[in-house]
């Protein structure tokens, strides 16, 4: 019996232990479910006789310690600032670890006591980060291998309501955490590289420099720009590409909406607004316009903001009541972020029935014999329910197989890694595919940004 | 002989030494200046007898604690973050100090020290922070005398090129440090009171939300404003009053330019152009707009942010040379901050003949027997040359008038204090006004910001 220790079990977890729980009898697994709160993970368990769930405080020492060292690999579900905690004990044990999370600096210094052990730190192997790599490698490695110069590479993910959801004017619903959408964006300049030029989007024009993509059977899309489009640059061997460019899709219209919050300052998540408690929705947009005696709040931010009467954009605006004198904030010390947090949520959280999809669209550009080319390649996942979520399933399943694969021993190179190699990728792309993740790749015209250059 | 000693002689230093030169017999004063560089404070002291310039370099701790041991009163006029140095000292040997910086936490800190040695550590008592409190507290204590309630304060404050001097379309120069100019607005949200009601301006509108100021015989002012609104609200005693706001001033038509900067992204300091050295300031303009093989960069500029083809703001661009493809920015690993100060400071350098100004206007809105009125006050200080700057005689004459008033034991409340009380800012402003700096008071029917309450 091979023991797997899944530690925490928030809303990436369940397709992950469904996964673990179908392969448990054929690969003798035994998985140990471990959480503060494991009711969940009980009624998933059921009676199932190669599983439990304990309670465990991930802070006792002494309890983690013991848990950890009866592992044969350790799948850390918990919040990315948690792992390094999980991660010392397997080191001190010598025991695998998987995570969804992007690799922090104190992961990256875990590498050389990894690789001394022998042991595989495997991050970023959940969807984005994680699907990402993987069907991006697969191509780049495709071409490459064909003799092909990569030129182009543009790679953009969307967690958003799958259609038969979508039923606002947003075309949009919380699929994941509320916070890190209302703060997108923050933190930094976008950076990116166009037909060889390093191009640079402040927050304050991020929301305005969207472009479109369009999924067969799904319609547009729009997209707007990662901060971190060269993060990956050198993993992917694209040190002298002339276009990359990640990015994050909405459906069309987001962005416009969206960029005025970002306008009138309603994302600042750095300071504490006066009398946030007692504050009525309209209270709050008219705290960020000029005080008049006369002017409504609504001309004011019409004015302000230059949006003429008949402009749909305001409907977005009306939909989430954000004029509202009666509805209260009702959050002592709130800073702005968290107060429109708040009204998103009462607009865009999933209902019982609501289904979520996770969309992901690469374009690849290169050279072969001279000849431009390009293969786009995308992907659209639905969710089963509010359990069983796109995000759920391209976070967890990927987790899960990796585990599995490395406790098989097809994939042995110790160290903290990301899944970039063939021998990572492709046997979890592989399988990926019987659970009905798969990428629609096909070859298109190259376009780029210089059409004179093709 | 009463010893003074002044350490640091930068640009605001001349005035003050001039009037200490000048009051140095009938005071019985003796002046000493320290610098690294002391040929500036030489060539003014010349042979005056009552006065020395030394070398000291100020981190030589034997040096500096020497000078400040042999003084009777230590003037420091260094950058403020290096005060707490000579501010240990002073609390070591028993010695007053004066500066013209906003108090530190640092200095904050030496309060109880200095009141235990019954010496004085006055700060904020140059032109701004400084003459703003010294006027403003006047008229303030002046309405309270007659039993007035203040409801209204706003306090505006500018360094700008003198009207003889002022030959660009932008009206403006580089008066003081140009970083600051660069940078101004970030790091916070703009926060402040109107009518009672707490208003925030993010730095992205910053320069949208300006107001207009006239000032008798100079024209037309506009404000934009500063993130420190409230900061005095308590030193002041206006703890209750309905509208509460402090700005920047420029003359009309600066700021609406200046957005164009920051809706680009030019104003950012946090991260490093890749190869700024060898771009030139079209290529610095291109970086911030999306790629086209055939648009040219002033045509995406004007889309981007829709400026019509009459509008007179493009001109302003167009004077700075920002679409020169020739003219390289010449600076290795620059922020786009630095790169902008840098063509800015090229068009924006005064010249040796032209002359700065300083301007000042407060608003005092108050009630007296129920009837609202208004007391406006402004102050304009036009430069004599490049030496004696109005920066300069602004700055330092306040400085040098506390200094000679502790000496002769005018002001005697002992700690870490700005100049906000009577027995302070009297004497300050009646020897102000010898010096040609003062304010024009006149009352005018009172507005606030809601004609129905009047």
């Amino acid at each position: 019996m091979r023991k797997i220790l899944v530690i925490g079990f928030g809303k990436s977890a369940p397709y992950l232990l469904k996964y673990l729980l179908d392969k448990a009898i054929i690969e003798h697994l035994f998985i140990t479910v471990v959480d503060i709160d494991i009711s969940k993970a009980q009624f998933l368990i059921k009676n199932h006789n190669n599983a439990s769930a304990l309670v465990l405080d991930i802070f006792n020492d002494e309890q983690r310690a013991n848990a950890i060292k009866n592992a044969h690999i350790v799948i850390s579900m918990l919040p990315a600032r948690f792992h390094p905690i999980v991660a010392k004990d397997c080191i001190a044990f010598g025991k695998h670890m998987v995570t969804a999370s992007y690799i922090s600096e104190e992961m990256k210094a875990f590498d050389s006591d990894a690789k001394t052990k022998g042991i595989i730190f495997m991050n970023e192997v959940g969807v984005d980060p994680g699907i990402d790599h993987i069907s991006a490698m697969h191509v780049l490695d495709k071409i490459r291998a064909q003799d092909g110069e990569i030129i182009l590479f543009e790679s953009f993910t969307g967690g958003l309501v799958a259609p038969e959801s979508d039923n606002n004017l947003w075309n949009y619903k919380f699929t994941w955490n509320p916070r890190n959408v209302v703060t997108a964006g923050q933190g930094g300049t976008a950076k990116f590289i166009q037909e060889g030029s390093y191009k640079y989007i402040p927050y304050q024009r991020l929301f305005r420099r969207t472009e479109f993509l369009d999924i067969e059977g799904y319609g547009r899309f729009e997209v707007y720009a990662n901060r971190d489009s060269l993060k990956y640059q050198n993993a992917y061997g694209l040190q002298n590409i002339k276009t990359l460019y990640r990015g994050t899709m909405r459906r069309v219209g987001f962005s416009r909406a969206w960029h005025i919050f970002v306008s009138l300052g309603m994302t600042d998540d750095s300071f504490i607004m006066e009398n946030s408690k007692n504050m009525s929705y309209r209270d709050f947009v008219n705290a960020f316009l000029p005080y008049s005696h006369k002017d409504s709040v609504e001309l004011k931010l019409r004015h302000a903001l230059k949006i003429d009467q008949d402009d749909l954009v305001w409907d977005k605006l009306v939909e989430l009541d954000l004029f509202n004198p009666d509805k209260k904030v009702g959050i002592e010390n709130a800073t702005p972020a968290q107060i429109l947090q708040k009204i998103l949520t009462e607009n865009w959280t999933l209902s019982n029935t609501d289904k979520d999809m996770i969309v992901m669209y690469h374009k690849f550009g290169y050279i072969i014999d001279g000849k431009k080319q390009q293969i786009d390649s995308n992907m659209v996942v639905i969710g089963e329910d509010q359990t069983y979520t796109a995000m759920a399933k391209t976070v967890g399943l990927p987790v899960a197989i990796t585990a599995l694969q490395i406790l098989n021993k097809n994939i042995t190179t110790p160290g903290v890694q990301i899944p970039i190699a063939k021998e990572i990728y492709q046997p979890i792309l592989n399988e990926l595919k019987d659970y009905g993740i798969s990428f629609n790749e096909k070859q298109v015209p190259y376009l780029g940004y210089n059409p004179l250059n093709n």
